[in-house]
């Protein structure tokens, strides 16, 4: 049976194997960078909150083939011709490398290297597909959570998508992105006892539903939990349950509304608890909502205490992927010149390990960020990039989550007001350093001498 | 240490374990039945192809509760008021309950049924999040892969998007959902092992970049994969990548292109490899492709012979979301009359177990389904929902997978061609039986006699 402790090496793209086989039989032991980056940010995003960080180096840590998954490789007629000792090789293999990142809850931009990986290329090539996956994710999550709880204005927002997210396992992560980016909590128990996250829930109008009459199914669940009962109370009629409520003499903590018009529906059921003597009982508020919802409701005098936001945020709907890819950049014990850069059409990198420094401007928000070689250094800059694991290892425990949620928070606030605005943001300046655009310069010449000649497009 | 057969009891929403703990203090041990469904389909979809229930039944057969879990629930504050015998049941909690389900491949439309709970209700409740969760996404992505598979042509379609997936889970589960939909196999070795799906790969651009010439890359990767190597051809000039093939007489299986325009590179490089006797030599593209995009191409007269499709694929991109709800319609052994239903609004539902009979016409296509009660019959139509689990235990063992393939592509072939369309297609006709809009109304009386009277909107 597989030790649950190891990450499975086999969750890789195919080609990331048939690669490694014919570097390992080729005899090709050099070294390579590679690094993971956004190309592009999506039109409904000004900047990213960097995550996924301690999964992608605990992967790293303990990234394994089992035997079983030796042979069940071996078994596939695309490896016919494959040598007796690449599979030997993969049955001890560990990844020994060095990666560079930017700390959790980093802002970050396109096209700036948020994890590099140098090792050798067989090793830096198997862990590509996870680690993409694994960061690019939460990074998506972090970043639509920061715009949720930036609309809400201080008010809570607890990440309650787990059943619409991309399977249960995807919904765990995203609790832990989410919470990054700025969410008080989640209902998603496994994440809450495995990240240390903490869980919140309501009630479910099933359980309301499963009793002949709602005022009962209030008064039951308030009876085993009567200090932090949130009572759901549209199932029939919002109104009518807050008369319910208020005869049967119970203290909610907080009032859920789970549809209908959320603005004037809170703006009522505000108005009755008060008058009733339930000043303190809060209201909570779910259905579909969003950044934009969120800011049109309290624009509008929603009376709302915190939000449940599930689906939009779980998946971030409104953009639900982003561009990440993870380029070499640099061949170490190679022939010729180490570094390397693609050249296609419309998908051009920048060759060499890069450092990103950011510039802090008199005000103390940022205003400008430079990608360079990983060598240059500017005196009045912040570097963002930095060392997380040497020979496979992690060089420090993970900060605790409220600490990285913290730092996101910080981070946020101190990037330009215009690039936080939820519509028609202004980009964020990044600039290439002239020193790496030279480098791409040579490089172009170096590999394809016609480059000037347009090419079929 | 966790079993790692046990599926974590822990992944679901804090607010069914809240429930459970009222029910069980509260003595009410009814049963309940509850329905899976979508509550309306994206503006991008007119059908839906259900898939996920094995996971599920795997799901509803290993569920538990470890030591550890039940350990960390105490130590939650909201539980303080709860039962030490509460804690004690779900040290021992299994699910018991039975299934009825459609099988996987079955075309589904909104507001129909596509897996039916029924068990003691604390059971029932406890296992909501992880079905919503596995069923409604799988179902997603092989809703998509039907797509993007038809666009094709008839061309194979691989899945290659685990590395823009959300996290590495949700990748593995989408290659599963996209062979279901019609894809010929993944780039995910590990979904290839666990559900024996066929894997593919090609060669990376680090591949070629790794090597100083591009020439010596290819003649590399052919040595060893001499019988099926995928040549990456666009990494500097796709062009004069081509001649360096036919200089070095290399004769790969394919070739392919990942940047450009793809539809004049595709008739340019099929015009060159013929010229140079390389006629069996295949096409093979990606680069941010999906049904649309694979559409213009064969209607322009692009010369691919396959397509891998990533980002959009394994995330749905278009529609990242289904409305996926699960909801109780039928208490056993409670109070009162035992049917059940929402009447919030906007979200109303019908009460009571139900069954789906999807008529054929004349000409051997599907023509019309009715929602009906469960005991209801039609001769002439086929009952869409069978039993699949009953006390807990699967009844069958799992069809092959490429059976529910063969299925999908048969049943999707039986849909009127006007529901097949990728733009403007005609929404396929789903009626509630006449029976079922009654019980509705004698609902909706019973509870809420005043629901006639508009309430806030």
């Amino acid at each position: 049976m597989a030790d649950p402790l190891c990450h499975p090496a086999l969750l890789t793209d195919l080609y990331e194997l048939t690669m490694a086989a014919a570097y390992f039989d080729n005899d090709f032991r050099a070294k390579g960078s590679f690094e993971l980056f956004m190309r592009s940010l999506p039109a409904e995003r000004s900047y990213l909150i960097a995550a996924g960080l301690e999964q992608a180096l605990d992967y790293l840590e303990n990234v394994r083939f089992q035997a079983s998954d030796i042979d069940y490789l071996r078994s596939q007629k695309v490896f016919g011709n494959v040598s007796g000792q690449f599979f030997d090789y993969l049955r001890d293999f560990q990844f020994k490398g060095e990666v560079w990142a930017m700390p959790e809850g980093t802002p970050v931009f396109s096209e700036e290297p948020l994890l590099r990986v140098t090792a050798p290329i067989i090793e830096a090539q198997v862990v590509e597909t996870y680690l993409l996956s694994i960061i690019t994710f939460q990074t998506m999550i972090a970043s639509k959570a920061a715009r949720v709880v930036g609309a809400a204005q201080g008010r809570d927002v607890i990440e309650f998508g787990t059943r619409r997210a991309h399977g249960p396992e995807a919904g765990t992560l995203a609790a832990r992105a989410a919470y990054i980016g700025g969410c008080k909590g989640t209902s998603n128990v496994e994440a809450g006892r495995r990240f240390s996250i903490p869980v919140f829930g309501t009630l479910a109008h099933s359980f309301i539903m499963a009793y002949e009459d709602e005022e009962e199914a209030f008064r039951r669940f308030e009876d085993i939990f009567p200090d932090n009962a949130t009572l759901l109370i549209d199932t029939y009629d919002t109104l009518a349950a807050i008369d319910k409520i208020v005869e049967a003499g119970l203290r909610p903590k907080m009032v859920r509304l789970d549809s209908g018009n959320l603005i004037e529906l809170s703006r009522e059921v505000r108005r009755r608890l008060d008058e009733e003597g339930l000043p303190e009982t809060q209201i909570f508020a779910t259905s579909d909502l969003d950044e934009h919802v969120i800011t049109e409701m309290l624009a509008h005098g929603a009376q709302v205490d915190a939000f449940g936001v599930g689906t939009s945020l779980a998946t971030s709907k409104d953009a639900p992927t982003l561009s990440g890819v993870y380029k070499l950049v640099d061949v170490f014990g190679g022939q010729g010149p180490s570094y390397r850069a693609k050249l296609s059409g419309g998908k051009v990198s920048y060759p060499g390990c890069k450092q990103v420094f950011r510039r802090t401007g008199p005000d103390g928000k940022y205003k400008e960020d430079v990608v360079c070689r990983c060598a240059d250094r500017y005196e009045d800059a912040t570097p963002l990039l930095g060392c997380v694991m040497s020979e496979g290892r992690r060089l420090n425990s993970a900060p605790a989550l409220p600490e990285v949620q913290r730092r996101a928070r910080e981070e946020i606030a101190r990037l330009p007001d215009s690039c936080r605005r939820l519509h028609n943001a202004v980009a964020y300046p990044v600039r290439f350093s002239r020193k790496l655009q030279q480098l791409l310069e040579e490089f172009r010449n170096r590999v394809s001498p016609a480059a000037g000649k347009p090419s079929v497009r």
